[in-house]
């Protein structure tokens, strides 16, 4: 509870803990949960060291907000030690609502919950608990704080989120293209009239940094075979519900059965703050020997990384060839033409590397003009990033190793 | 299952794979297994980037292999292409036989057997299956091929096993100090006589290979607090076993009831592949609200990382500081004395950076000379390597943090 | 002569000769002259780390050309060890045409001669000495070989010349952005009807690794302040001549005075061979005390790294900034107008990343198309990748800095 | 001369100057010149990374003594403003006196002074010259100032000088085992009783940093081809001043010649700021054309690299040998005996991992008790650290290479 801690960190080299309140975030059960939901999730299907934890990569958020404040105080700029703390507690709870394997079964869990809608009824159920403690960094978080640019560090389109994320799934994928300059981009904020901004001479960090960004995004995030693991996953999720299948967990149950539906999430908050990815994965272990055979398939092929086959199209796939992947599965495993859609399915992925129309990155010029960074009349700035990428999907069921398989091992 | 394959690492940048037989072996549920098993057990709990699994090692290992292999052939060693495949299968599988938590639970949950032990067993039954594909990589695996030193490349005091653990344990954990210039000590293998030697210039080499791995047995391996988190999973073991507790896994309960005491470890191979980390960290969740004191105090305490108090003297821990430990535990918990000894216990460390005694690593001289690393007359080996270093640690109930949490969360 | 080489090398690890003309060659004068130039002229002086030679350089490339050659023989591609030879020499010399600071020289020192053009000169003269061994490495630099894509490999858009400067210049001078994922690369090469191609799946990787060349330029090559310390010895050698100034060394005189005017490049061939940075670096040592203010504040601004001032425009610099400039010099300095143009003058930078007239990048796509990367019509190509940037610069003195300096120290 | 100033290191990342006194000393050209000083001499002949400048190690080191301060003050000890100054002053000065290819020819061009001794009067100049600002900073680094644990941090066995080169030559060298953990290192940092001390726990820390000092020691600094080359200049220089040869640098012949036996340093100190490693690199290519053939010979020798063989023995080395090769030298050189003791030369190489009567590295433990690092009583400390390790060498003439390159290059 006193003094400071030092934390080992593979990608920064040293973290520093020197305030009794963060450190007592830190032991939390709710923070120590992250521990239990990968940053990734599914991705170490391809890139197997990418099985870093979202408290890692929250505690690494927090020391680019350490570093941030500490580069924008030396410009001037105004952040007293209350602020300064709430900005830090609230980058390190930032990602406290999210649940077993985050953005996979976002939304698919806990329907019409994003996960910034559940990090904050947490922070708010901490805060009773800590005293009141998180009270100025849940304004923070919720951008109802007066200085909005603490808010804009914490989430915005260049935020230390964003950055550390690309930072670390970088190194622990070991795909180098995916690094970015952050300590350049740290030195070049700024604050003008309380918004975040870069500096002038920061506009080519920021274009590398959304072209790694994007990158990112076609190599690693929406990578074909990851990006399938991942629909598998969900399509389980799906198929549990439909067949009234059970979880042995009961708190994951919860979330699955109908017999909460008429319940508020509030009432299942408790609940929710024991779920993580251990509880999806011991399910798929004992759904992987369950009766039914898409959902044993299913968890079987992520276990075992036997995954379906999977294309991209540039364009919405052909029905026919749905149709012709669909037959196949019932030929094959014997299954009705309903449950066919589970094994052979299509969806499109698509990424916005600049969201022109989101929480902006602005340009301060030395002149004084602040100008979007998607505005800027430079022969350097791709418009082409400013824009959404899709790809269309196929997933299938491939017969050559699934059948095969099922039936051998 | 034609063509090359080539998998990210973020280590040695990219492993490459072009031979059928390992692509069969990659694929297998057994080798996949491996993916839920972490490589360093709970020292995650102090280096939160240690969640590396057991196959990425052993694919960092893999890729080791394989450059020794170039290495040795470029200086004129004899080594056939089944004896390259032999030696590649060899190290791909030579961890299969870890269960969950390796080390920490190594001889807990399976009595009387290594992992090694195990992991023939397995490759015998994956042989069966790949119809005898297996063969020569087991005898290599068991030193029972001619060549030597590919047995030794799998398995001595400077194998590509121990190289490949050092460099990822120290790349994931972020402790730099731990590095080893595995280049160059591939570069200074040699045979002679049949055996694995390092050539004369190497000696530096060495050295400070056995330094580091020194270096990271206290600094992470036997850390404190990582070893006390350890010992707190081998009790929570021995105290379901005690009270009769149950795993919420049936796999895992064949290996903590009696009921299978009088079955040979053999015919319980099958259940074995299918036990992992995830079942153990499952039933910790499960444990964590179980009515025994002692195994839900445990369980919570790894889970919330709310960990016993632990410390190191380098003589033998006095009694009366134990028994004041345990009376301790026994008014505030209210729990029996007998019960209070999963409480506070103590033990010992110790480490052995090289044993003499053991599988030598032998430097070959100019002049033709071979002499053990240890018997090396040279100002610069240090023979305080050459021992066992101990320490005694005592772990006890933290009174202010455990008593109050445990009430209130 | 015998044996294997190991070289270190803090970018790729090791560096492996093995072939005993290849080690005739690096020990060869004219190879190590490649010692004393830098790689990256002045940008040190912006650029601490920025030091390494093209020695260094070099030998990077040629390991790089070692990996894609392994790459592309496990492709099938036919490569005889003898051509695998000659492309390994190829690039190991390709550079062996610099002058004294390299590029910001070239043109100057002597013109109408590009450093490619005097490479082929000392390849041949080299040949000559070695019995021609590198005949067909002559060939495969000169682009005379039947296989065209080993030229490729040494020199085109996507060659390993640019490949390790990117990745090395990127290394030494910490600016992490420049980082380009060379292993994938390599990995997507591949050789169709005899032409260097990229796999389709890394279009990606293209595309990354133009933007980072494009950073690169900006925000290292063309940065205002290293682009103006190169103009200034620009300056300094055109001065040099107009007032009839000496160097120190002779060998270099050779090239500043109009005595060889009249005489074949050809045979000042073995003086060329002598030159490298430290008869620039020497002679601005005596150019300092030099009576001619113009050469001395220019060569003292070199070496005390008192440069001048210097601004970017997006436009041609206004003739009044100029003049004022100048108008400034002159008065402070006390010089002549026309020998105020050495001390404020003006001037545009350049960079085309990607040049679609000049030696393709060509993608094979899955259905056997072939196209060039700038046609590849694909939501992730960058069209803006495709063109020339152009930037317009002012040079003058400081006056602040500049008149107090030369009076005092 | 205001606002902060950020450098780009590829070793840490940013290094941040924000003090106008440290921005003007940067300014200086005593300064720059180091930039024209090889921090490794010419043990890039066989690390060709190893090419960077004493003005890069300079910087690197009071980035270092940034956090090393830092750390201090967070932990309560008492530095105030001025002293901080002072200290990052002391540090980025404290290799200011070296000379020409600094510790090669330290006592040989300027006879019976250090370096340090050097670099306190250039301080004092400088401090003349900037009106009092390095007061101070000369108290701190000449061990007046009232708290000895500043000067301890520029000069002591666990300095940031000696961390500082560690890691940046083993950075630019590629030797990975030369890494040490300097962020645990100055984390473990403490004062006590106004001396520098390292806490307990920092002991294996330590420890490692011995073992990759010594690593370092002989695996780069006295690898023998280096210490060949640099004993080679050393012959040079004395073969210069035999024969009464001249430097083309009038600068560097006041301290060739006797001319200037009669002066006191002090009166030569103008020059000595003026010379670098271009005077003696300038040198060597005018004296490889010299008609002395020892002179001819070794300086072709180092700008070719074509060095003097050399053999390391663990006893002195036979006299017999000695003769032998020197007599072949006089057959095949045909130079009189004397002369070839210039090409036939023999002596000793040590190093002192830890010096236990110099200034003590101290370990403070947490029962208040403070030790020498060398006295602790700890299984791990390693005994054989703390002595001088001796070698003994022989360079001669290898007659296949030279006398044939001689002849026809």
């Amino acid at each position: 509870m006193t003094g400071r801690k030092i934390i080992n960190d593979p990608v920064y080299g040293f973290i520093n803990v020197d305030d009794p309140i963060i450190m007592e975030v830190l032991k939390h059960p709710y923070y120590q949960r992250l521990r239990r939901i990968h940053q990734m999730a599914l991705a170490q299907l391809v890139y197997p060291g990418a099985v870093h934890s979202r408290l890692h990569h929250s505690l690494g958020a927090y020391h680019l907000m350490n570093n941030a404040l500490h580069i924008l105080k030396s410009k001037g700029v105004d952040i007293s030690p209350e602020e300064e703390q709430a900005a830090k507690l609230a980058i390190l709870l930032h990602d406290a609502g999210h649940g077993p394997y985050s953005h996979t079964l976002e939304g698919v869990l806990v329907k019409n919950k994003s996960h910034e809608d559940i990090t904050l009824l947490i922070m708010r159920k901490m805060n009773e608990q800590l005293g009141g403690a998180l009270s100025r960094a849940i304004r923070v978080f919720s951008n109802q704080c007066d200085k909005k640019f603490l808010h804009q560090l914490v989430s915005s389109q260049l935020d230390v989120d964003r950055m550390d994320y690309l930072i670390r799934d970088s190194f622990f994928t070991g795909v180098s293209e995916g690094v970015i300059g952050y300590d350049r981009i740290l030195n070049m904020l700024t604050v003008h009239k309380g918004e975040l901004m870069v500096e002038e001479k920061g506009i080519h960090s920021i274009e590398k940094f959304l072209v790694s960004r994007r990158f990112m995004y076609w190599q690693v995030y929406l990578h074909k075979t990851v990006m399938c693991a991942e629909k598998m996953l969900v399509k389980i999720i799906e198929r549990v519900r439909e067949i009234g299948a059970e979880s042995p967990s009961p708190v994951l149950n919860n979330f699955l059965t109908g017999k909460n539906d008429h319940r508020l999430f509030e009432e299942l908050l408790d609940d929710y703050c024991h779920l993580d990815d251990v509880d999806i994965m011991y399910s798929l272990k004992v759904w992987a020997h369950h009766p039914d055979k898409v959902l044993s398939t299913l968890s079987k092929g992520i276990l075992d990384r036997n995954l379906l086959k999977v294309q991209y199209f540039p364009q919405p796939v052909e029905k026919d060839l749905v149709k012709e992947k669909r037959d196949l599965a019932m030929r094959y495993l014997m299954v009705s033409e309903p449950d066919a859609h589970y094994l052979a399915f299509t969806g499109e992925a698509k990424s916005m590397t600049y969201n022109p129309t989101g929480e902006h990155i602005n340009i301060l010029f030395k002149n004084g003009e602040v100008k979007d960074i998607s505005k800027v009349d430079h022969p350097l700035i791709n418009q082409s990033l400013f824009g959404t990428t899709k790809k269309f999907y196929i997933c299938y069921l491939n017969m050559n190793v699934h059948v095969e398989k099922i039936n051998t091992i």
